[in-house]
């Protein structure tokens, strides 16, 4: 597809919604409330989801989806970020996945994401890039 | 573009792991696994997407959006969805907005989402619709 | 202090409103309103809380804290469980951690949960006692 | 009881361990780590207790709870609080919701928390009070 697609739309729109009569528009008023709104709301998104998932009710999937991936593209919003950074993002995973593809075989025997331990943070680059090899 | 996105291409990527070896890939981990491995991480990427945002560390929002939209695809893939559904329901949010833009403007006026109400679920097919006119 | 504490009596005042008009309680609405609810709540209210402790709100940690505990009480009564419960399952742990001092401290050289390991729940049980050893 | 019970215990001990080794104690290698580490448990215990739930699985709402608790305990311990405050506060919505029953009678009728409007911060004080009236 040429036209940009909907997850690009909303980016657009929610930028002009920056400045619109919160009276008006659900995402003007968030982005109005300001990041504190918008994260409660992801919150309790998560937590919808994972609801929809254990129940099994595949359209109740696809809805708390939308409404998680609604929110988030929002506070990529409120940070002047769009999705199109989040694509960069994976791709470049996905890039590096190929290039480290043999290393991250032995890596990925280990486990993925050292969950529960302090220090995570300073490793992650490297290792996040390793663990989503063939993804 | 053409090609598919980043986004296809996981959920693509996905399922095939369905059936790959989960000592050698990440994904097919996780969805040999089962649900409930794939949801605790969106849980945990959850909250440290909205450490990232009240850190107001841009890339790290970028991250940890990139790890949370990575988990969720997963969650799709396991339930035999993909982003094209999510797609198609944002996209029916935006068009039905259209024709009910004169209505959803009142409607909008009061809060959007009745969060703590019960028995929310019987009309939000509706009013989420509405709801989310303008974005 | 020989009076229920605070969170007895809460339990208590739950199991009271199981039966109440949802009209008059809030906790009458919730119970009868379902788990999902309640879950939704909880998401929520731990959305809040990182958020709290992230501003270094003490205030807001305590009220957040409060309310995040206050929902976790009312799915206990929903479960018919009380925090009774989670007294005794953390004086088990406690308990065991005695015993278990010596064989913990080498354990717990080890990443204490296996966060994301698929297939933590089989040996949750004995770890769990195990890492919790001198709390 | 007279003796401090475990929450209180819990708490003394986690207030030893700040200066512990973080080699032998898993609460002193989260407290070291610092808050993100904590509130990232947090944000996982969250998502298994909801899971724990949907699955009508008591003994695991009690694990799961018991999990919750541990870590929003040591969370309290690294802002130096306690659950004394927590029970302090709890009780202090119960002492007022006495005192405002029957106002709160009336109040309780809207939905007891405006979850999704923003500005919902400035007057949550005194709703917070009113809306838990009965509990």
């Amino acid at each position: 597809m040429n036209a940009p697609d909907i997850l690009e739309r909303l980016a657009e729109t929610f930028a002009e919604r920056k400045t619109a009569d919160p009276e008006v528009s659900y995402a003007a008023r968030l982005l109005r409330a300001g990041p504190d709104a918008i994260l409660k709301k992801i919150g309790e998104e998560t937590a919808e989801l994972i609801m929809a998932s254990k129940d099994g009710a595949r359209e109740a999937v696809i809805h708390e989806t939308a409404d998680a991936i609604f929110h988030i593209l929002l506070l990529l919003s409120f940070h002047d970020l769009s999705i199109a950074d989040v694509r960069r993002e994976l791709e470049r995973r996905e890039g590096i996945s190929g290039i480290a593809e043999k290393a991250s075989r032995r890596q990925e025997r280990v486990p993925p994401r050292a969950g529960d331990t302090p220090g995570k943070e300073e490793s992650a680059g490297a290792r996040a890039l390793l663990r989503r090899t063939g993804a």
